[in-house]
């Protein structure tokens, strides 16, 4: 991946695979004085669907910024039925954090955000308790905290909504957020919700997963980043890793483990999302490196 | 683990956690002249359970091999209502194969073999295909072709149990063999069957996992040797391994991925129950290593 | 990478970073009625250099096979002062396997050759000792012992080349072959030796690296597949990989956990080489994927 | 590792392998009436030394704790001329954590301690820049800038000792710390300062590894925890990891990855150093888990 400081633009599409697509695409960019500056692409030839990132240099580029997708999509985007999304290099996107009580993954992204490996703005941090409340202040961030029961979770949920909106959040990212999201919420914000799940999906989805993996007697335990969908546990997977275990550790020293594994694997998820890294196709995600 | 070559005796032991359970093993190998090479322990204190594995010297040890065993059940394990299990390095283990058409857990197995890293016996290959007869005969291996239907299942599998009996096999390696054996059998065969599943279970347990692993896009795939138990795939962990892969990665180049991680998985665990390492307690594995 | 099974001309180019490669060659391509299966690029921006694999449908090419490559240097390749290799899919390398006595790498080549995971011929192998001459025989292999001496070196090098010239052999893998290529020899086939060194270069180069190991402390191991250069074990790195070791273990052990690194890591390496995936730059690869 | 709550007391043993050392040793324990929590030996046969973690429950122990070292020392060290370190659990180690302008490492301890995951006392940071000072004072740790030239090292040193001393300090972290301790320094704190290095050693040793291992164009990075010693680099390896890198990534990408294997190769070391879980004999760690 290009972590170019230029000006680009970014491209992601997928289409049904035909002859042509990377030299329509290419000339498009060429021929108004574009310079490419990143191309990868990948066909998935069992399901005949053609996936490419293209990153170009918008210095000379001849169309504007504002117009760029309504040329392309005329021009070569209608032609061969893409679905396209278009980047900018230089809108830094904008994250909600969304946290409970357990401070690892918390601690960790802002930890990437202050010394500025992570390349996004985060006004606000959303919580249903206060214990963090401390860390977003020092760094001078909005903290809201909206404790959820069953009772008043729907309004509670709205409240939520209308803080993202009034941040203009483009992406939520639940860093051991302890609360399963409502469908309606879920759906309002398709493939802009990253959850880290302490397991090696779909190894123990739902709760308690490092005590499922003890009773199983397990020798790797793992963590999976994967976007929410309205199905727990069930979203496109974005990054998983693993390490190995023994009889030795109690579920105990599983959490304990687990939790080098589950900031590391959230990290790398959040990186290729504000990278724009990655593209979904029925429930699978295509992540370009 | 000790690759001893000496002439020893291995003990591996579980029991109700209590205090003076070491001592009182040590002190029985001791005051019997025997020198210990190795000695391993563990306690599971959420169940309150102690593991053990140790190993003598029984070159001046006072007791007969015979008579070990017997000694040992009185004077100490019948007072901490202790299991136990002895064997003895000299003892070479007694191997069964059975292969279907995939060859490369089989061929693997049997370069161990051949080049002395696997120290067993193999005196009987049993297959349901003739497709790897050639490689039996060339290391002189006695070689069955029993084929297996729905309608003969049980009469074969009798066939089989006669042949293990008449080789007097030891344990059983089921390298890739694409047949679910009978719960009869299984039960006749208690942590004696290890058998090599293509997945990370507890995830994609049951046929085609490289599809369903492929289909849900997982980042990571795995294999998981198992001691074989009437619930499918559901047996005791003895190893497991896992490989990165991508989007890139097609249904078969998994399967080609797969291969090497199964080979590898299978190999170690066949070393662990061939050196004695490991303990099962209620569907666990303890790997002394 | 794809595993085409179709009439495919592969393209490996790097040369001076410019805008206007990409277009130029995909161009070249389309304009020629070739359909692009695959593409991959790479700007190194360090150093200034563009790096791209690029392969194409010839079923309906314009241009015939043998011309392709000076079409391509006329129209293209001198205009951007591009280094280029042209491959195609349908030629089977031939490969000559050099071996010692170490039989893992050798055997589980073999094993693949045989189950057609291996897309080479392998028309000869050559060792200096007769050990697995019955394995050659087993698969109707060419076998020739040509037993080094300090002293009858240059002349026995003179015989291999000979050797590989009548079999016509495009490169050459070195599965454990205990000899020191003389500089004359490795100078004859740039980049068409691969190596298997076991350890993780570049620590421990040269002779008894797990000895070294062992002696350093170290908690991990590993295996290096490279092309031969006339430095020793200082070629370009095409596959690493590692594996984890404690104190527990011996050199003996070492060597052992070594050999299922050292098979995995050279099959990886010859698998690279055969499908035209890397290329070579100032003692670096760029290894497509 | 027993993550005891008890109160008990760990000893560490290594002398010469003999016959009876496990009972002479497990005697001692249980004749005074401590049941042992915890055992774990291990014999180097080739250099024929002998070594082991054991651990008991102090309550009912006949033998005063100040007198344990003492009595066991007469009683059974002696006769097998072992070298032995005696630690208590209910001991909070004390440390002083050194560090630089780099972040990483020093903020994830920090979690690490502030989450009680590590169980330490911090009375002190020590720093050549003021970087970092504000996290210190958030976490109410006193905080030293005592900046390092060429002219001024041995008489910074010096204040730097004088530190350790009146805070009692047991072990030193050096957590990206940019500065070569001196010879001098480093001798009186023998096992006692953990540093981290920024490559898989003994590839890379000193400055700039990232860029060494980019020229060289490994797949793999690798960080390392090892004690310090007179010999840059050199010194008993605790902990190591690695993870692979490829072509696309530039120096920059490997400092960035680099950084997670750091912070977590550097936490597990100072972990086993905590827990009294390591020896170090020879240069080389003996590594209980």
């Amino acid at each position: 991946m290009t972590d170019s400081t230029k000006n680009a633009a970014i491209l992601l599409i997928h289409c049904p695979d035909k002859p042509g697509i990377v030299v329509a695409i290419t000339d498009f960019i060429h021929n108004n004085s574009g310079n490419i500056l990143y191309l990868d692409q990948h066909v998935d030839s069992e399901r005949g669907v053609f996936f490419m990132r293209i990153e170009w240099d918008l210095e000379n580029f001849a169309i504007k910024r504002e117009k760029i997708a309504e040329y392309f999509e005329t021009l070569v985007g209608s032609r061969y039925e893409m679905t396209s999304q278009l980047h900018f290099s230089e809108t830094k996107l904008r994250m909600a954090l969304f946290v409970s009580k357990m401070s690892h993954c918390f601690y960790d992204l802002l930890a990437r955000y202050e010394c500025g490996e992570l390349n996004v703005e985060i006004p606000i941090i959303i919580s249903n308790h206060t214990d963090l409340q401390h860390a977003a202040e020092r760094l001078g961030i909005e903290f809201h905290c909206i404790s959820i029961t069953k009772e008043n979770k729907k309004q509670q949920e709205e409240k939520q909504k209308v803080l993202l909106q009034q941040h203009k959040i483009d992406f939520v990212v639940l860093a051991r957020y302890m609360q399963v999201l409502s469908d309606d919420f879920v759906r309002d914000y398709p493939q802009k919700i990253i959850n880290i799940h302490h397991s090696f999906l779909p190894a123990f989805p739902g709760g308690r997963p490092y005590h499922s993996a003890y009773e199983r007697g397990v020798k790797i335990i793992g963590a999976t980043s994967h976007y929410v969908t309205a199905e727990l546990d069930a979203g496109p997977i974005i990054e998983q890793d693993v390490v190995h275990v023994s009889h030795k550790d109690s579920v105990e020293d599983m959490v304990r483990i687990g939790r080098d594994l589950e900031k590391i694997v959230l990290a790398r998820a959040v990186r290729h999302h504000v990278h724009h890294d990655l593209l979904v196709y029925e429930n699978r995600t295509v992540v370009f490196e």
